[in-house]
């Protein structure tokens, strides 16, 4: 029930995955370096948010160039690493995954992005389902000696059931690694974290890349951090950064004692 | 689908019940002379918000001078009035429970408040199940000609199920008489009304009683709409008044198409 820093690498993607492995690896360090155990990457940190190159860049696990650099980069820092997402093949199919490391190097465990995001206005379409499957629930729950966390992938930030289950299962963190865009993050991307945040009474963070000129698709940055009250405790512009938090855990009790929302005395009948 | 005039009567609300209907049904008309065709009350808009009062104040239906009041006022004026919440007794219990009529008089149905409000903080604590009994569900879906609704009562706001079943259901704007408070309200209310907006892709309209000096609880005001894009489309100050808004239903459609919320391939493993 301590405080511990969090910090959030806001990185740009380009279309070289070394150039993307190697800046992932650089800014978690300096995360750790401010002090941060536990150090969060963005959606799709290893690649750009394109079809074409999800499957190119896709990597089977436990093998691959990324994994190396997320177990060496964990286990050199000594820190929790909660490695965005990456394509990740298995069985022909291609999957949005977060792989998640702890300070030795070991892999916690992994989400697979549960909902795929589709869009179709006269400024975007995108539709992941063209190239990637959805994982399978039930969402993990990464119990360790600092915090209980969950991870949420983007598109999952809009279906408010999965927070729940997290939450019912102990999650006090839901880390959301995003890559939101200029059009769904304006009108969005705050209101949904905060609202998980205040739903939940847990902490809330997400991690976008950052905008940059020359990406084909218009990240929106904003990484944020919300506390449980669903204050907006950090908050990145659209550029790259490394945004540091500090989360005090006793918070989410706290709330919890203030605004009863688990023992709140209601109908049986509307379950989850 | 297409497009309507919604007023909600931000009123405020003293210790005569008197006076209180007499209020509800000038602010009413005030609102059906400006075009609205839905009329919304506040949460307990016939009562103070304090537990001696909820039992004194209780009605049974269908008798009483709160059920008169409201079936003739929906009669004379030919709208669908959404009677806010009233204490209502029945059977030795005491529920805090919407009354909702059609433009003849006629009673559609009701909805008793779900989840009941327990607070506890430095600056307030309050606890309505002390008084109070919920609800039952399932929730109530008014179908009409007009527009397909459903109500959810305060801190029934604070519970994402609930919005998911209504939704689910058919309804296209969902109602919620509130009685939130200048301790939750500037962090929370606007924060959970636009959410439920976005997550449900449907028309949210919440209405408070006004803030005034002599009032012994600390009503917050600010009766807002938002529509499914979760944009505030019209929102009061503290004050009395009656807030009017032009909802056009053809955005509840043109909103899922774009986010095709409702048909994402997900996970089946995590129900609601």
């Amino acid at each position: 029930m301590g405080v511990i820093k969090l910090g959030i690498c806001q990185m740009p993607v380009t279309a070289s995955k070394e150039q993307n492995l190697s800046r992932a690896r650089q800014m978690a360090a300096e995360a750790a370096r401010a002090g941060a155990r536990v150090v969060v990457l963005p959606e799709m940190f290893n690649c750009p948010y394109q079809h074409e190159f999800f499957t190119r860049f896709a990597e089977t696990c436990p093998d691959g160039d990324t994994f190396r650099m997320l177990t060496s980069t964990a286990r050199e820092l000594g820190v929790y690493l909660i490695g965005g997402s990456i394509p990740e093949a298995e069985d022909g199919r291609t999957y949005n995954t977060c792989f998640v490391y702890g300070p030795d190097g070991r892999m916690l465990g992994r989400q697979r992005k549960l909902h795929l995001f589709n869009i179709e206005t006269d400024d975007l379409v995108f539709r992941e389902s063209d190239t990637l499957s959805p994982g399978t629930g039930p969402p993990t729950v990464f119990v360790t000696p600092l915090v209980t966390f969950g991870v949420a992938i983007c598109f999952d930030l809009r279906f408010p059931e999965l927070f729940r289950d997290l939450a019912a299962r102990g999650a006090e963190l839901i880390v959301a690694p995003a890559a939101f865009n200029t059009f769904t993050g304006p009108p969005h991307w705050e209101l949904l974290l905060r609202a998980r945040a205040v739903d939940n009474q847990v902490f809330v963070a997400g991690a976008g890349p950052a905008w940059t000129e020359d990406s084909p698709y218009p990240y929106y940055g904003h990484s944020l951090v919300v506390n449980p009250w669903a204050e907006v405790i950090a908050c990145a512009g659209e550029r790259e950064t490394v945004l540091l938090a500090e989360i005090d855990l006793g918070q989410v009790a706290e709330v919890r004692k203030k605004l009863p929302l688990h023992r709140t005395e209601k109908s049986t009948l509307i379950k989850f």
